[in-house]
């Protein structure tokens, strides 16, 4: 089994924002020498996540970012954690911070309409996702 | 490493429907020559997903369904994606396109009342599910 | 590829409780012979999960816990499952079943913040967790 490892950075310039990371992670599986196995897009944060979503129609995203706004509004009767993000932390946990993507012909298997995000929750921050491919 | 991947049918009938795909796995892991390793279980669209829970009693996962459906019904004030179909996608990034299975002994490694769910959020539709199995 | 499978009991005392796991899940990887690859975590339970969140303040635990439970509250008009947990069978769904993490220079890759929790939401009982680290 082969691995490689690489480290993607990603700034964000709203407090809630999926960025569109395809073609990042596309790039990078094409440069490995890896024809069939899997990737890992990992986020070491736990106010941000990763999802895999339409990349088709902006609109998509934006509903998404609405309804999860709406459902988990910034304050609520009862938080304790001083930060004021604890709507951010839950939603971490609830969208995940990783996704993993088969790799066929050294590509990323997607559906037609998949795109891979980085989904940010507490922003505006600097972050960085963790890109490991693996297999032959 | 050994790696195979394989393609599962799923015909939904209805608009949200949970459907129980962990026999097809299961048969495709028992057919592949991996004795040790894992099964990747990869949704490629953006208005279905993939879950792990209990497959002994159905109503589960009509209560799974009529929780979501109340949470997160499919109008809602604000959205803009044309296709009335938001709810769907963001089911599908809260839920997941992908579980991951252990294999032992050639075997998937499913908890006692663990199944392996199909989920449809968008349907009816012909949905395809692709199983990667690696390992020794 | 070499691959190693432990097993940690958890034991819980509440409904709802999110238990650390990261000290034991870490000791299994430096125990292990793998530098370099992943760690699946994964619970064979229906109505408990397996998150990664931060383990610095525990008001997070406190914070996502109060948060799903107004969102997911123990009995819904509507719900047949006789067991009286199918809120917990939702939250397993949502939170998710496993969890996967990189491992560099035979140590798990988890961001500043992170810790790896096992998500009981059917409590209190006796649990199991799953360990599988793979690689090189």
């Amino acid at each position: 089994m082969k691995i490689t490892e690489e480290t993607i950075s990603v700034n964000t310039k709203h407090r809630n924002q999926m960025i569109d990371i395809t073609s990042q992670v596309s790039s990078l599986v094409r440069q490995s020498p890896i024809t069939a196995g899997d990737v890992i897009v990992y986020c070491p944060h736990t106010t941000a996540a990763i999802t895999i979503n339409e990349n088709a129609d902006p609109d998509v995203c934006h509903d998404i970012l609405l309804t999860m706004s709406q459902l988990f509004p910034q304050h609520r009767a009862g938080y304790r954690h001083a930060e004021g993000n604890s709507d951010s932390h839950c939603k971490s946990s609830l969208f995940g911070c990783s996704e993993q993507i088969l790799i066929s012909n050294n590509s990323l298997s997607l559906g037609t309409w998949q795109g891979i995000y980085f989904c940010e929750f507490d922003g505006p921050r600097n972050r960085k996702v963790i890109v490991q491919i693996r297999g032959e």
